[in-house]
């Protein structure tokens, strides 16, 4: 069976792994992205390969990095959460590596992956949005990724949502990603401990005192257990979300949203507000279709699969889409 | 040579035209839409065709409507500014002349247009955005009009830009129609007047002296005198317009804008500020290629020459795009 390394590039880790043809990852490895430097982040994506390749022979290496890729796949145009700009991200790790490697966006491959063999399996017109530190997000039209006239197509998490909003790692104000992001939730939370330390006690508790100390995982527990201070926070960030994807079916009109990301895995405390505001927020209402809103099913591993998959779907110089799984509408 | 009529039906007015296979229009016809009464609307429409059909042998009729079609191109689903909501317009119309129609949204139809004859010609990934009235769009990918998978996509005019803002005729708030549309110009210029009467002494001159006899060839008109209030408004405008442009291309990337509608026709007041708010507004500006903001070139006439020519090509059994003339990119 043939094998290939997948490698998921975000602005906080890179996770890596041996996958199989059939989506499923035999090893893993993660490391933190050493972000503020484009040397370094190639130097980590290298040595977690090498480290992979040194168990498995492989017939292909693919990399899912998060930011904008050049309709080549060859160069990280611009990264709104790494310092690439104009970063010939495959020749400098296949440099290293002395291999051919493939670059994707990373919530394209995330997307892809679901497409094959998740959410979106199925589905024709599909738009997945990955919720985690930002936005990442990804457009199949007709059962193939859609990449746009330069490759940087899917990139909602950048819409100004609110005129002179919150300031952007893009540079812009008022994104959607400073929203409706795992950021927002606990930029929201923190915020709420500082002004009503009373009313937080549960994420103050978790977070070890101090408003500083609460991360996403502490707001999930905390919201699980029924906090309410947790629940504000997820409903406010899934209402931002649920409205963006209302933005988004009146642009694209896809059957279905996949929803994945980090963010993602807190399930119907996400889901729920933002399926909410989807219904209350999509323009004609009750005279239309409504899509699906869906949770992703490969969790954090979609990109890891999606990048081991195009590369081994490049490698094979088939098509980069799944023609046969998505060959029919929903 | 094969003729046909379009028929370009928006909230105000329904223009019809006897047209060419070049796309030449040779009778054209208007009349005000009755548009609080989809029956009354239904009977201006085969009234224009018919009174066209006794000048003319036509193979077939196409209809482009301002609102959202269904996939299967028959219905009517929902209209911000007319009063269809589920309306089975292809059957009614067609009860009326005793013969077939095809029906189009109007702004797929006027893209379809530019594509074959207009600023399109040559790009296979375009975004048309008409500013009229309010605001049409159509997403053309591959040379193709991309209609979602339940026939509605396309309407960036009902995406919130501004939380809890302007109320709009699609029931929800903040829409961007609301503010970078024909109607936003004229309220643009009316409430300067009210508010600054001495500042808008031009335009409230040509509006017989007050505010509500401002409509937009006055505005149009002041603006080309060099009327710095009429220049604001079109600055407002055009501001909005740009940055909703920098925003679709966020999601889509395409290789160029195409603007038609009304408003365009006012060419460089509208384009100029549209322009250099894209510009300032596209994230990751500076690191990637920037989309073309071209003028449409058919004017008003898209709209009957695209439902025109998608009927005859729908007659004709043959693809509903044009193939050959968008086969190579830009």
């Amino acid at each position: 069976m043939t094998l290939a390394i997948g490698v998921d590039v975000g602005g906080t880790k890179v996770a890596a792994g041996v996958v199989d043809e059939r989506g499923r990852i035999l090893v893993k490895l993660k490391r933190s992205t050493p972000a503020a430097s484009p040397l370094r982040t190639e130097q980590a994506i290298a040595e977690v390969v090498t480290d992979l390749l040194a168990t498995q022979e492989v017939a292909a290496i693919g990399l899912g990095a998060a930011g904008f890729v050049d309709g080549d796949r060859a160069t990280m145009l611009f990264a709104p959460n790494l310092a690439w700009r104009g970063e010939p991200l495959k020749r400098r790790v296949e440099e290293r590596l002395g291999r051919t490697v493939l670059v994707e966006n990373d919530a394209n491959a995330s997307a892809w992956a679901e497409v094959r063999y998740g959410a979106a399996r199925g589905y024709r017109d599909v738009m997945f949005v990955a919720v985690g530190t930002g936005i990442g997000a990804a457009i199949i039209i007709g059962g193939e990724l859609y990449r746009g006239r330069w490759g940087i197509a899917g990139e909602p998490g950048h819409v100004r949502v609110v005129p002179a909003g919150r300031l952007c790692g893009c540079g812009n104000r008022g994104c959607w990603e400073q929203y409706a992001s795992g950021n927002a939730l606990v930029a929201e939370a923190r915020d709420f401990a500082r002004r009503t330390p009373a009313g937080a006690s549960r994420l103050l508790q978790l977070g070890g005192g101090t408003p500083e100390g609460i991360s996403g995982p502490e707001i999930t527990q905390a919201a699980n257990e029924g906090d309410p201070a947790a629940l504000r926070c997820f409903r406010i960030v899934g209402g931002w979300l649920g409205q963006g994807l209302a933005d988004l079916a009146a642009i694209l009109d896809p059957a279905c949203f996949v929803i994945g990301g980090g963010v993602s895995e807190a399930g119907d405390l996400l889901l729920d507000p933002a399926r909410a505001a989807f219904d209350r927020a999509l323009t004609g209402r009750g005279h239309r279709p409504v899509a699906e809103v869906k949770a992703a099913q490969l969790g954090e591993d979609a990109g890891i699969v999606g990048a081991a998959g195009l590369a081994i779907e490049a490698a094979s110089q088939t098509q980069a889409t799944p023609k046969t799984e998505a060959s029919h509408n929903a």
